[in-house]
């Protein structure tokens, strides 16, 4: 078995260790961010992480009403600039904690006074040393290159931290059941193998979310381009219509996450659009009507409320670009070209 | 002739306008900025004005202090929520200034107490309506579906608004200059018809820019897909790193945006790498020590300062994706499936 499945398969556990080891240190932090009042949030992050920060935006915009920046590092690595943050709750995130670009804006921000905290998996990583609070994933060790179990517990831990922000006891049971739900949508992906051969030889595929999954169709695409080696483009069901959609040909393959939620009207007018164009739909979903818009359906548990769903709905992803790199004979752990840390300025 | 191959070689005049009569009112909202005081800014735009957003975050950012967010629309128009802006600059930048979503997040904003301006070639659109104060284009009419003019009429408004705010004179001198280095910078990009062939059969091109810089890698990938019908990557050269390098394979072709800068150290060493995979690299840069990583130089005007580079460097993208949708037959004004106004909500 390789890494990339072990760990893929230990989402659950992982997710579990986390709830349970975490709780303490996230009410220590929300107190500390209700204390502060923070104007608004930034957040530093590259790869996945910065695809965590994605469903950070919208999560504490919604729920918290705290508008969210992610943050452009260059700005302050290259450009030695440093925006205003004194007023900010400035978040790094990263599994590795070694990414020199992100230690750099917590470090700026934390001069200014902003109130900052990361969320990583190496608590003696300098991201880490650099904050006022840490979050630590508890994933365990993560071997292969591409990331999976850090990324659903990065996820987890924002909905923690937010949780613990607005109080709401039925989040709270949301959350506890979560490792239930991942551990059913693992089940329900275990067809995705019988038929990945049918793309063995696509050569590009698109991915498409809006809302609180905007961030699993961008993290859907990077596991398909880390492992897979070919060509993907991800963009919200509204900015896909404002130009990219140009590329879609007879035959273009498209993943459409819709879980049940806000954004189902317009998911489901996209799939329209895209079988009129002869797109071959490949949906994420549990509402089982969209079967008449997909090739193949990768289904999700039912009644999965939608603000949690982003945890589940990227591993129909995670597991359709593991097998698909496997059917194309890839190095499914070691991708090439590609390391674990990056150490980018 | 084409209204696209029109509207390209009508910006240097397109920004010449742009500066003769927008500088009176550049200079009230900048005054309104002052004393408004912002704690950050918020920025709504899709497609190609969001790539226009890219630049002011960088812009910004670098010069003012100010710590721009982009928008993410779907918060106010799917999910109801309203993140605290009351004490934020919030911008809608629209060619049109039509789209709902955009004029959603405005109105929010603007209920709450925020500084709002709109950013539009259309003073009489729904957007340009809403906000306190309007910045025009005079970009006039454009009618490709693709936008060109009011993309770089859209990034010298920044600049412009950028420019009043930090009060520097060589900035003015700079922005009085550009319409003549746009005018340069479109000679020096006749050469791309006489070689464009060699891409004729290409169905993927990956766009890689980095800092100021960064929007026009993202603008360039969607000229396109928008006109060619290809899959684009685009992507800053840090995030390329973080995993999406890896769909790199002998004679991939990827445009390399590197003017002299801050960032050039980092893409010499990225176009080294590129090499080493064999890559196939179209450089757009006036340092012509890169031409030894280049298939293709597509040349910059010398001296131009990195800042206002953008303005200049997405032109030889624009001519490329024209003159490489010719060699593909296609209609260039009216892409497949794209209008000129593009509705989200």
């Amino acid at each position: 078995m390789t890494f990339l499945q072990q760990e893929i398969y230990d989402q659950p556990a992982a997710i579990r260790r986390l709830l349970q080891a975490e709780t303490g240190t996230v009410a220590t932090v929300a107190r500390a961010i209700r204390d502060f009042d923070p104007t608004f949030v930034m957040i530093a992050a590259r790869g996945t992480s910065d695809n965590a920060a994605r469903y950070a935006q919208y999560l504490m915009g919604i729920k918290t009403g705290l508008p969210v920046a992610l943050a452009t590092p260059s700005v302050f690595t290259l450009y030695d600039a440093a925006p205003t943050l004194a007023r900010a709750l400035v978040i790094g995130i990263s599994q590795s904690g070694g990414s020199e670009d992100i230690r750099r804006v917590i470090e700026g921000a934390r001069s200014q006074g902003a109130l900052t905290l990361a969320i990583t998996n190496t608590p003696s990583s300098p991201l880490a040393e650099t904050v006022a609070y840490h979050l630590y994933l508890n994933a365990g060790k993560e071997q292969s290159v591409a990331a999976t179990k850090t990324y659903t517990t990065e996820l987890t831990a924002i909905a923690m931290l937010v949780t613990a922000l607005t109080d709401q006891a039925t989040d709270q049971e949301t959350l506890l059941a979560l490792p239930n739900w991942v551990e059913q949508t693992l089940h329900m992906s275990d067809p995705i193998a019988s038929w990945i051969e049918r793309y063995r030889y696509a050569n590009h595929i698109a991915s498409i979310g809006r809302g609180y999954n905007y961030c699993t169709a961008f993290e859907i695409s990077l596991k398909i381009k880390e492992l897979c080696y070919i060509t993907g483009e991800e963009y919200s069901e509204a900015d896909f219509r404002h130009g990219p959609i140009a590329i879609i040909q007879p035959g273009f393959p498209v993943i459409v996450v819709a879980p049940q939620g806000k954004p189902l009207p317009l998911q489901i007018d996209l799939l329209k659009k895209l079988k009129e164009k002869a797109a071959e739909c490949l949906v994420i979903s549990n509402v089982d009507d969209l079967a008449g818009y997909a090739q193949k359906m990768m289904p999700l548990p039912d009644k999965l409320p939608e603000w949690i769903s982003p945890v589940c709905a990227v591993i129909p992803g995670q597991c359709f670009a593991m097998h698909l790199a496997q059917a194309k004979g890839h190095a499914i752990d070691t991708p090439e070209g590609l390391q674990k840390v990056t150490n980018t300025v």
